[in-house]
């Protein structure tokens, strides 16, 4: 029998071009006009799967159509369910693109085209890699389900109620996303780590309407003087969020993770350079990637009050408006520093004004236990695939799907980013490395190989 | 010989016919379709100084002309210089108005149209205050120049060059100004001071271009968060402003002003409600009106960073912009308060983000001495005209030409405003008290007879 990587190194072609096959269909989500296209998409994947052998069905949503498929060689064995999507951001803007953005086209050592990472490269090598799994050993190793969703770049709405409706039938031991990057280019990475948010509007209303500034000034509260007080009231000193309470619920950083992100020597002065920022800043006594990764944060995103045109006008507003956000780590809950801090706000804002605070939406932090079997598996089998052993790392950013398999599900996800950081994905060229994707490949037949493994 | 009020009120009907005469005529300074209009009240105007045995002509400049008139009865004799403009705003919202803006109509004490009591109505007042005191006196008490613009509305562009260039033909001991309000319904007042301004806008920037704030939220200054901060920094406890130095010049209200202000009796509840607060506020120690019209202010203007849409959006900001002014008050200079706040802003600032301070605009405060001469001759003259003694107020807004007259014909600036506080200029059925047009006549022609007693 030959090995994972013969079967896959003597099957790149056929790889590449249903690759290419895939991105060639303008699935873009968001645009109403590209529906029969989503559509195709659906179609697509699943005449793929179901010409793997797997159980597959097309799942009709109020939006766009889940893709489901699923191969149950015994219901004693361990289940890994995927989770991808078929679904792409719009190509905008169309003239920055080198060539058609539904033209897969190869340059270098890269495929380029809208998707190519996020997600329709990485997901097919995952889909792939179960094909190898099952053409080199003769069957698969464990259960594999999987839940390909057409609506991640328009926020998964239709989702969350499916993966509900479906907790039987989508139970598993471990579920395998790969849908982020690599540390840096031949660093494979395991993402075991995702922050949280909690994500706030305040809004600071003072006098019925704009009042000129000169006759009524400093007789009345200015919305505006008293929101910048509020959010400044916020932040702390020494980069720390100022919010009495805040860090009550914050792990530490354990010790085998500061040496593990210190070992990848990250370049501190190459990455000031590429933000275009005079110095870097942030919370005392943490490394940048650790203050990425494993520190909370609370960031305005966005401010707006009064007159906001060209040259100057004289109003109090009658109105200011902060939308903000923090980033949670374990073991913050998003609604506990919610209250913590809508209580905060309205505690220090004077009497003068009315204030209203929003919740936009929020997502708990995810942190994967180091010593499972799947985690494991994968560093086992991204050695396997890359050639060379995983690194540990976390992201800033949240999954918000991570959290509805672990409380809808109750199970755990790994994720194992096939893509480069500057992969560009919802920009113009995206790309996706090719060598990643026969990697992918690999690297999954023997993670199912490893979960096999008792 | 009758006297002044026999005069004026045997010539009511025509006067009140003139006025509605200039204020059918369209002048919208700003409307580029209005030009024609614009110039043909300029030659009403010009037409009834003309008419008046005065010394006038048009004068062209870059923009809309200015009027100039002069009757010089002996140079040793006190000159009043009078002050006005003959353009309006537009009148939009015109749905808004209960008749044509320049179809000028009788509604009970009030004539109403576009320009009634800003400021045709109130100029108007004066030249026919001077016609009256030729009639009755037979001469004019004092030597008269009349100087009435055409771009007020849209900022006085070319009334400083012109200003400039005729210094000498300007020269004259007071200005008199009718462009503002009494305190109230039958309280005559002079406005004896101006708070000045000093408008900056600050910017903030940080990284080259918006990130997610996810992935690099506590690793990179936010301009959002530092702006936040730094204009919090500007203000102090007590509803002070924090700025260091900012009220070394400030000079402090006098005993009979606190005095005179707290005569006036202001209702600080029903103003509370007007303004549409829960609550008042300012800097202790002060009421409303000493805080409006006597102490220093700084109100952010505008505030712009980030995503302002609806709904949420999380990126850490490239920029973050606050427009923001400071209301000055005798002595501080516009100048030296930009230079104290931009070292403060430059130094509060921390070195992970860059700072620009644009100073948009600055203007002197303005306290004309109570009493000098002209201020004499106003309080006896409004006292003839109103049955009653005028108050003394300040303003919270400035009035730049004011500040030109000071500083480049070296000479102060009386303001008499006939107006009401609720005449609604600048929006739709914008009014004028008749019994007032008819005051200001009698006041007019009292003054310029003061004017001349030695």
């Amino acid at each position: 029998m030959a090995g994972v990587q013969e079967y896959v190194d003597a099957h790149r072609g056929d790889a590449l071009e249903e690759l290419k096959d895939l991105l060639s269909i303008p699935s873009v989500s968001t645009d109403p006009a590209r529906r029969d296209d989503v559509q195709r998409c659906a179609e697509w994947v699943h005449g793929r799967l179901e010409s793997m052998g797997l159980a597959a069905e097309i799942c009709p949503t109020d939006g766009h159509p889940v893709v489901y498929a699923e191969h149950i060689i015994d219901a004693s064995r361990p289940t890994v369910l995927v989770y991808g999507h078929y679904d792409v951001q719009p190509p905008d803007p169309l003239d920055a693109w080198r060539h058609g953005p539904f033209s897969p086209t190869v340059e270098g050592d890269f495929i380029v085209a809208r998707g190519a990472t996020d997600d329709k490269g990485q997901l097919y090598a995952l889909v792939k890699g179960i094909e190898a799994a099952q053409e080199v050993f003769g069957t698969l190793p464990v259960n594999v389900k999987l839940l390909i969703e057409g609506e991640e770049e328009i926020g998964s709405t239709h989702l969350t109620p499916f993966i509900r409706a479906q907790k039987e039938r989508l139970k598993s031991d471990i579920v395998v996303i790969s849908d982020s990057s690599q540390y840096a280019r031949d660093v494979p990475a395991i993402t075991y780590g995702l922050k949280g948010i909690c994500y706030l509007e305040v809004v600071v209303r003072g006098p019925k309407q704009d009042l000129h500034s000169g006759s009524f000034g400093g007789s009345v509260a200015n919305p505006a003087n008293v929101l910048t007080r509020m959010i400044a009231a916020c932040q702390g000193p020494f980069g720390q969020v100022g919010i009495p309470g805040f860090y009550d619920d914050v792990r530490d950083l354990e010790a085998w993770e500061r040496e593990a992100f210190a070992e990848l020597n990250f370049d501190e002065d190459a990455f000031r350079q590429d933000m275009g920022v005079p110095k870097l800043f942030g919370e005392d006594g943490f490394s940048s990637l650790e203050r990425r990764w494993a520190r909370p944060t609370l960031d305005v995103n966005g401010l707006i009050s009064g007159f906001t045109g060209e040259g100057a006008k004289t109003v109090i507003p009658c109105e200011a408006r902060a939308k903000f956000s923090m980033r949670l780590v374990p073991d913050q809950d998003p609604e506990k520093i919610r209250d913590l801090v809508t209580d905060f706000l309205l505690e220090v804002a004077p009497d003068s004004v009315n204030v209203e605070v929003v919740d936009h939406h929020g997502t708990r932090p995810v942190l994967v236990p180091r010593d499972g079997k799947p985690i494991q598996a994968a560093e086992h089998a991204l050695a396997k695939g890359f050639g060379r052993k995983p690194v540990y790392i976390r992201e800033g950013g949240s999954i918000p799907v991570v959290n509805t398999f672990q409380e809808e599900l109750g199970v755990g996800s790994l994720l194992i980013g096939l893509g480069l950081p500057d992969d560009g994905a919802h920009g113009p060229n995206e790309k996706f490395c090719i060598a990643d994707y026969y990697r992918g490949m690999v690297t999954m037949a023997h993670f199912l190989e490893a979960m096999a493994a008792s």
